[in-house]
């Protein structure tokens, strides 16, 4: 039986997490840290879990979670994971960070995005970036994931194997990306403006070519097609709670059919539990996705114009987040990979 | 003062076309014609009219909207515009055409794309593709007018005026447009598959690089920047009622900044009333446009790829079709063209 | 392990009992009849069961059914349930009806209420309404299960320990519900009008006091008020897809306060799995049982009025119908109450 | 030509105040005050104006206030409105506070709803009711007028024919009161929880039987029944921008029918321009009074129970607030009462 403690277990992903881990027959909630919220009951504080789950909130302890827990999602915002992660990971336990902390190979990449000093460079060669499908065989013997970012998982998942593959070209890639409203978090934030009125009846591109996300899309599609990657990359809120839309764009470099693109990628997924490919792109809608793990993918070739055409579907904070963490978890344990994830919402 | 004929007065667009003439000072609509509901008062069969105006309802009878109006809108589907337009202008009486009939130059174009013979094609020469920022001189004589399509509106204003001072490439445009559920119309119908359940808390692209509007767009780009151009056009549907936001992507033919572009559109577009510019696409959203006649427009130039990122809003309804035919009526009669259109919602 | 059929597989609520069947460990599905998807996946015909369950669809077959299963779900609209009944009961098959036949114990009551005869009355001795929180006992041996209606549910729950102990009269209630739009089924219906740009930013109400689901209301508070209890009851729809908020309106009969009714009330309902109470109307919201079997009820005392204020919150579509059913499946078959229910959202 | 000021120009009231008399033919927007943003054009604070009007902002300024208009609308929260209101009383200039300090009769309620001490009682005579349906006559030749709560509105304008009529007890008044988000504000409150994800797809209650709209509502009912009523009062969110729907319920004196009702009801209102009556209460929908001026009533008799059902719709943030407003201020001046507020959505 894995333990698992979760730190910021209050927020959004925290209580998601706990959500799909209360539903885990191999793995069970052991430490459940909330600075503000220490000494109450998780079902007081979170009304989602108010008889699901009877634990009491603790302060977050570093020994504690070292000595009960055996892997430690850190869910809080900030320079807590980096400060965290040495002393776990020197304890045997893993980490995996729901922040974009251990997601870049270059230190310099995440002080260059994320304005912010990095606070152990160092254990960036025992991160694995948390992307099972493309990432499965480092993460067994990872003792840190980096989980990735909404968007790119939303990105890198069906533009790898046209890339890998030589069909689409490295060079124009455009990401044209719709989220839903979950994405900008659980608390008031004059930036992403996440009140109602604010995002009802609305739609609006935000951090234009300027996200974090966009680095990480790049690095992650450069491993497959070289160096040299850039996307153009842009980001909106569309008014819904869950889900991302990825819309891509891509020059072909040869005369491929839709057949050929769709054939191509469902034979690189096969066997992967959570991908679904379609070739249609109007049956990949948010609808389907939904409070699961899954991320649907369709493909058009635009004959007239040579140009791909992919289409993704993810629920953000499942397959874009919390889904996927569970999903790393299970395959660093040598669980069965679908576990707590399938046959179930979340 | 102008009298005003409607044809399909009680969908969706007939009604917005009436609740608009209601608060014209210079137009009195003088023929309401709704075959199934003839003879019923047009606020009993509409709730949203009832005490707002007064009128029976008749049948479409084009000897009386000859002697009757002065101008008449085509706001029914299929072939009517068609059969009805040749009389209507031998009396004298011009023709707004809210359907694809009288957009298109060469007939062949719109038989291709609306499977459908077309009945007039001579009449193609009398009519006017009906976008007041492009056309607004030949709008001025015209005997007929293809009022735009909501997707063609959105995607063309931005563009215009970049391809036309070629500050982007006319190769590889992409524009990817999201619109709210009213552009499918208020009848079910199972190919927009338009019930609340099946479009809330749900995106999905549909008639991808097929949609009708597509040669509509590539028409009217190409008069700016010379024949051969080519869209990737990829709508989708978006939770909300009234908004159509277009996002397109083009290739720069040099190095221009963002201010560049902005000033060149600015400068382009100098007294429209309808037309508002920014130089930030965030602050480009659907909410500031809903229920008027704007189009706000932004551009980002992507320095890292050298690509031109522009963002519009239109409301799909409004600008993108009633308050676009009673701008060009405005234009048509000598009217002071914001009339019933500005410092009111619709 | 307990054999299930399910009569109307495709169905909204075939799909939600499909996916709670998936995930249930004691159980498992044999034959999923659908007359006009019969031959084809279910993953095909239903996006959400795609790569979760493999499985053909086979038309309504009695005698299959009859054979290949322990119990039957009947989850199509029409006589159905009152046909296939009778042989199925004769077999031996328990039969769970998803519609109104088997709620009444009363045939004359379904009679007048659904304008159409009753083809079994003979049944209805072995007939349970299937509510556990109020009907456990009678479960367990039932043959036939009339699985409740939504709103019947949502105003049944709150009421009922009230009544029971005399705390409020039975004369005067008044229900004031609030359902989702899931509530008007998947498929178009001019009558529910349930298209997107007819629901979303509306509210409306409906069958004003004319509603089947009142008689059904009345039937089970007079068992525990006795007779000739009346209750005025108007539902409304509001713009979600999953929920149904009750809120009841009662005389008190003594100087009760908001403590001693939710007090009594948690005595009434303690040790039930799903039913939380609160001491705080505005903390029972829509969000907290949504994909949930739960059922939220809040409690308020208005000194000023004597009036007692009641407020239930269920998803429709799982409290409200499809947990339900499972709930008194798992009891009819001496399996773990909550089994596929429990700590997982649906 | 009215000159008008706003106190509280940027806020959403200030805003739609001055969106509507953009419109208005007899009036004139002389001064705008706001605090945080004075010296900025007021369309570079609320896109929803950009283009729409050219004015500077302004500090708030008694003096020039007194000097340059004749009617101020105070928009801000806080005390201002009855520090305000003496020097613009004095010097000639009407008042219309869209608080709630110049509602009621008596200071002491006003002091034991809004926990504060009232800072000019003795002005208080002098103030109206801002009611048109029910206080006419009086706001003819106000000084002040204390525009009415949107909850009290919906609930004052269905109920007050039927109890100056004798035709519903003035005991037992219950009413159920359903508003869409923009009844919270445009500014986050941790009170009113007012993220889009604390919002979208969930329904509560709030401030149950304690809202300070409550005593408000027994004082204008009062007015027409006798003293002594009292009213459950229930207030919810639902989610959608625009609308409150108000669900009441009140005991027959006498065997009324529906017809009754409804007919006495059309005598009560004959004449009225924004009152639409219904004798069939689902066809009272929030879609058909969104951004208008109306207020839609249906009623039904439940012949069963004797009681009546009264529904009413109206667009919170017109008809609840801005629209009333300026229909008073249209009566106070002798101004067509309808300008600026019918033939035009807003």
């Amino acid at each position: 039986m894995v333990r698992v403690g979760i730190v910021g277990a209050t927020g959004l992903v925290g209580q998601y997490l706990i959500k799909t881990f209360i539903g885990h027959t191999d793995a069970q909630l052991t430490v459940l840290c909330s600075d503000h919220a220490s000494g109450q009951q998780i079902g007081d504080v979170c009304p989602i879990l108010k008889n699901e789950l009877y634990a009491t909130l603790v302060a977050t302890d570093v020994d504690r979670l070292a000595k009960e827990t055996d892997i430690v999602f850190m869910a809080k915002k900030g320079p807590e994971a980096m400060k965290m992660a040495p002393p776990l990971v020197e304890a045997g336990v893993k980490v995996v960070d729901m922040g974009g902390a251990f997601r870049f190979d270059d230190p310099a990449t995440y002080e260059e995005w994320y304005k912010t000093e990095h606070l152990c460079p160092g254990l960036l060669k025992d991160a694995v970036y948390g992307l099972p499908e493309t990432h499965r065989k480092e993460i067994v013997s990872a003792e840190i994931i980096g989980n990735p970012g909404c968007y790119p998982t939303g990105a890198i998942l069906p533009l790898t194997p046209l890339l890998e593959k030589g069909v689409i070209s490295k060079d124009g890639i455009i990401i044209d990306s719709f989220s839903g409203i979950s994405g900008t978090g659980a608390t008031y934030s004059a930036a992403s403006r996440n009140l109602y009125l604010q995002c009802n009846e609305n739609s609006r591109a935000y951090s234009v070519a300027t996200h974090r996300h966009m680095p990480e899309i790049e690095q992650e599609l450069s491993r497959v097609a070289g160096d040299g990657l850039k996307v153009v990359f842009v980001p909106h809120l569309i008014p819904l709670d869950r889900g991302l839309l990825t819309n891509a764009f891509a020059s072909l470099t040869s005369d491929y059919s839709t057949d050929d693109v769709v054939e191509l990628a469902r034979e690189y997924y096969r066997g992967e539990p959570f991908i679904r490919i379609f070739d249609d792109i109007s049956r990949v809608e948010l609808l389907h996705v939904a409070h699961t793990n899954y991320c649907d993918i369709g493909y058009t070739v635009d004959k007239r114009t040579q140009q791909l055409i992919a289409v993704s579907a993810i629920d953000n904070v499942i397959k874009g987040s919390v889904g996927l963490a569970v999903q790393s978890t299970n395959i660093l344990f040598g669980i069965e990979e679908t576990s707590a994830l399938k046959n179930r919402a979340i």
